[in-house]
């Protein structure tokens, strides 16, 4: 049987460290050699060619190196339809260069359409009598707000079909406190806390070989002492951990989201790897040298943080 | 300057009620005539005429009795990129007939991102140099789990362009309670008064002319208490009220949601209008009259309860 968090950690294991690529489109920040592709054509196919094609070059400069990406949906959502076709671009195009993939959906509702979420990204959806995958990623971003109940179908997905989820927990932005770190009278606790507790047990049936859930956490690297915090009651927990780069976070502020065995997290940087290149005036082969360059240093980054620990 | 509230509360005054259809596409609750259509075609083809075919039936059955109508966006997606296609095709039809356009999409995320679905949905993308509007609906459903912060880029949008919101409070599902209903040591209150009261805030610089904001909160019917509560510390703000009809309540139970005036909610049904017709070998014409049938009992089962209170 296939084990999302096993997939995810022999991943680590071959690449040598835990880094993942956001890719996240922003045409505006593209360079001029992808954003003057096709001027003449039909602007939604301007959008598919300058993304797609974008992420290819990024794919290819990082597929050796790290064991996955992450891509943040709200960045193709906005570009539409045509958005979300460059958005199975890009996914198809991973899947081939075997990196993991996480979609960053933060996705949720109640009941059946729980379901239509998981079965949109994890599961099958039934069309016309026969079920079919649709953008079968490995992973996806989920929200806790409505209930534990609501994660069930999402889990259960996870199972039947060897994929793993990050629940938010504790998010990198700083509003995150105004809800998350509300401390409950009942249990003297932070929700974030509770929250923890309950992903630790939605995990407990999807522990791989490596010991290691399918059911992970979204834990943000801006704050190391609620990391620090959270690593001991989600031991086998897979941590999501972003806000690394653009958002302020370095290696040292990262090593509490890890386990003593140095695993137990992935960081993912989307900003300082990608659109992280001096003037747009930049050529292609310069712009994959600069993307290769700017992982390298994070892989670097990362790895002697944690071997320094 | 267009203020949502008042388009929405002018649209309950002219048809004469606050009853809501939900637009939620499964293909395998669908009456065959609508099943069998291209059946020879491909699969994202058959999706695309079923799913617009079978919403423009029920637009044209309903746009001239209720307000508006609420699209579960999680229903389109998990068909993929035809579904969203489908949605594209639904959302314009109802635009088309004047109804007020609900997306029941319950997004959010941090900074940028965040910004990106407000864009998606109710703002405008920069794509190549110039703001263009994407699916531009009258009003989303978003989730306040990352903090207040979080929500000021969709506030800022529908000030921006005359948009509407619908921030979680108090959803319809048994599991809602987990964590909306949490007592905070330090306020002694539930998740979800708080959250009431960072909703009637943020709410208080888009109060149109009839009294009402155009950021709302959901709240769900299955918990007519709480209800109660939220509509005193919520005087101005709109609820969207799911959960009636499949879910369980009753005109009965949404009373406490309506202010004196009898308005100040919207109330969304489903599955009981759209799905709610017998066997699947109905005719079209049937089809229509009993989805045209099941809209006017809800609305007067709705009106009369308002009435008797």
């Amino acid at each position: 049987m296939k084990n999302y968090a096993d997939k995810l950690i022999q991943a680590i294991e071959t690449t040598g460290n835990s880094c993942i690529v956001g890719l996240d489109p922003r045409i505006e920040s593209m360079p001029e050699f992808i954003t003057r592709k096709k001027e003449n054509a039909k602007v939604e196919d301007r959008i598919i060619e300058a993304i797609s094609y974008f992420h290819k070059l990024v794919i290819n400069a990082v597929s050796e190196q790290v064991p996955g990406v992450k891509l943040q949906v709200a960045f193709y959502e906005q570009y539409g339809l045509a958005g979300m076709k460059a958005f199975e671009n890009t996914l198809n195009y991973a899947k081939e260069k075997n990196l993991i993939t996480i979609v960053d959906a933060k996705r949720n509702d109640i009941g059946s359409t729980a379901e239509a979420y998981a079965n949109a990204f994890l599961g099958r959806t039934n069309i016309f009598g026969e079920k079919l995958p649709i953008y079968d990623v490995d992973c996806i971003t989920v929200s806790p707000f409505l209930g534990q109940e609501t994660l069930q179908p999402f889990v259960d997905a996870c199972v039947e079909y060897g994929k793993g989820l990050f629940i938010l927990v504790k998010t990198s932005n700083p509003g995150s406190w105004d809800l998350q770190d509300l401390k409950v009278e009942s249990t003297g606790e932070e929700v974030y806390q509770g929250l923890a507790k309950m992903v630790a047990k939605l995990g407990e049936t999807t522990i791989g070989k490596k010991g290691y859930s399918s059911i992970g956490a979204v834990v943000g690297a801006t704050y190391p002492d609620q990391a620090y915090l959270l690593r001991k009651i989600m031991k086998n927990n897979i941590f999501l951990v972003p806000g690394y780069g653009a958002q302020g976070a370095t290696g040292k502020d990262i090593v509490n989201c890890f386990n003593s065995d140095k695993l137990g997290a992935v960081v993912n940087a989307s900003r300082s790897i990608t659109y992280n290149y001096g003037p747009k005036t930049i050529s292609e082969s310069d712009f994959v040298a600069r993307v290769e360059k700017n992982t390298s240093e994070m892989i670097e980054d990362v790895n002697s943080a944690l071997e320094s620990n």
